[in-house]
């Protein structure tokens, strides 16, 4: 499985992204990266981290995407970035399963819906983040869509429910997962009218339906996908990570200026907060997968340092083993049809 | 100061909202109280809690409006229910300043619209909670729409950006307060249609704008009013609430699933523990206000014991003694004309 890897995308490029690399290759035998970007700065990157050259192919790409560039015409424009070319290895190549950038996520969503192109039927492909279940049990659940589409209708919506069905099958292993739409209350007459037709809908659709969950509700073990538009889902994601860095920090510095007692008990729990820590940061290290394109998009955090672009690797390859794709071609193909007919 | 209290609104009315009365009664030498609700019930309550009768008015009502009921049927056809009885008393009477009731949300919105009538030229009346800053000085932040409004115009936004300013300084006994547009990013172009718009309108307004907040730092010291549709509002506002539960639920679990060494730890930082909670508690007992009626109405939590209504009863007198109703009204009368002219 080859997975090709934007090497200039992202704040801590490319030194981190060729980082994360390696450590990729290092810990899964079976995979081979095409990095790309400035040839001969990859390269040097490589032999400086003892990166094993006979699983990696370089595509030399001269130019690079800012942080701030306007996405459309950053990809339209500059042919010769790392992130245009990589979705032009993504699909000029069959051996390429996947495509992993930390980039812009503005441009690596216009880039994979115009060079990627989306699966037939979907209306909006959707941006797909992981969140850890806080419950003793653990878990994940699934936020489809957290700000691809910031505007949406029920139909959209009722794709997204689709695939991140089939995302929390196949890629997060729940068996018939219980797919429920972000709202501000149980009842099927809350919301604005985007929520409450959309309630009807999904209602209908051969999808396991809970209901609505609340924001306060999500991360309990209420459901396994959550159906948003992306302007709420980007609210409530944003809100949950600053809230979780927020109160960690908060109790951080309690520790630090508290008592001697407090200062002694904060040395002992120590472990069980780096624990904690490394638990939920993990989840924070998942990339968001982009949901309804052609191929395997994996947009990893922007700020991502090596482990980070390590665990968005795997997650891509491990998507483009499962058949995800192809899964979501079927689902959509048959489901579409449900929902116009009636 | 007169306050009218609903007394058999909530989950655990009419005892806790009896109890909490009492305890405001107790605190606040100047505080008189018209509790309305089953006469009897809320005399036998008094007595047996010591309440200070020659403080305490009682104004019989023999319904109930239940948390499930349609709030405006309930509000037209249970006339002798305890919250229209509320509602009524408020409205009568000169000498009441304020109301406050834990009962259903949509009912006492609902009846706050019917009875006590919107102030001229605001287009919608909105919900206000005050969140904790989470850094390490401290302080307040105020959301607003946080669910009275799912669907929502540029104009309400703005509407509620003035309120929230109003309050801000009246309330909060904040000067200048920085009012910031709830949003998913930073530029101004972020959002649906309707930030977009309302983003330039509030930067024509005589008003501290400063720009988009995103849901990740909502409660760092950024701003001291988000404006927000209801919608998005309580979708950040639950995020906020269920991963801080969530969190320190998972903490405590840790911490009593753990090895002798971080149970000992556990031991010495729960004194540090218990006071962060008290800190965020203590702003998660207090009302929501609904600001942009002629009156000053409190939302209390439908879960509210005691203390919480102790709370909210403190603060919507200090409300009704600020003059923040009079300051709504002319600040709603100058703003509106500016925009208009625009």
């Amino acid at each position: 499985m080859k997975i090709v890897l934007d090497a200039f995308g992202g704040d801590n490029a490319p030194v981190e992204i060729v980082k994360g690399g390696i450590l990729a290759l290092n810990n899964c035998s079976d995979l081979e990266l095409i990095m790309v970007g400035k040839e001969e700065i990859i390269s040097n990157l490589i032999k400086e981290n003892n990166g094993d050259m006979s699983r990696i192919e370089i595509v030399n790409a001269t130019e690079i995407i800012g942080m701030e560039e306007v996405p459309t015409t950053a990809i339209r424009k500059k042919r010769d970035s790392s992130l245009v070319k990589a979705f032009d290895t993504l699909m000029k190549r069959e051996d390429v399963g996947a495509i992993v950038s930390a980039g812009s996520t503005g441009a690596v969503l216009t880039g994979a819906v115009l060079k990627v192109g989306r699966i037939k039927k979907v209306s909006r492909p959707a941006l797909c983040p992981v969140l850890p279940k806080l419950t003793e049990k653990g878990g994940s659940v699934a936020l489809i869509d957290c700000g691809a589409n910031a505007e949406c209708k029920p139909i959209n919506l009722c794709h997204f429910a689709l695939m991140g069905k089939i995302y929390a099958e196949t890629y997060l292993g729940i068996e018939n997962p219980r797919i429920a739409l972000l709202n501000i209350g149980a009842e099927d007459h809350k919301g604005t009218a985007l929520q409450q037709e959309t309630y009807q809908l999904l209602k209908k659709m051969d999808i396991n339906f809970v209901g609505n969950v609340e924001g306060r509700n999500m991360l309990e073990d209420t459901c396994d996908v959550i159906v948003s538009d992306g302007y709420s889902g980007n609210i409530a994601l944003k809100s949950c990570e600053g809230i979780a860095i927020g109160l960690l920090s908060m109790i951080k510095n309690n520790i630090k200026n508290g008592n001697l007692k407090t200062k002694i008990g904060g040395l002992l729990v120590k472990d069980m907060f780096k624990d904690l820590k490394d638990n939920i940061g993990g989840y924070l290290k998942k990339g968001a997968a982009f949901l309804g394109v052609k191929k395997v998009v994996v947009k990893a955090h922007g700020s991502s340092k090596a482990d980070t672009i390590e665990v968005a690797i795997i997650q891509a390859k491990t998507m483009a083993e499962s058949g995800m794709i192809e899964k979501i071609q079927a689902g959509i193909e048959k489901e579409n049809m449900q929902i116009t007919e009636d």
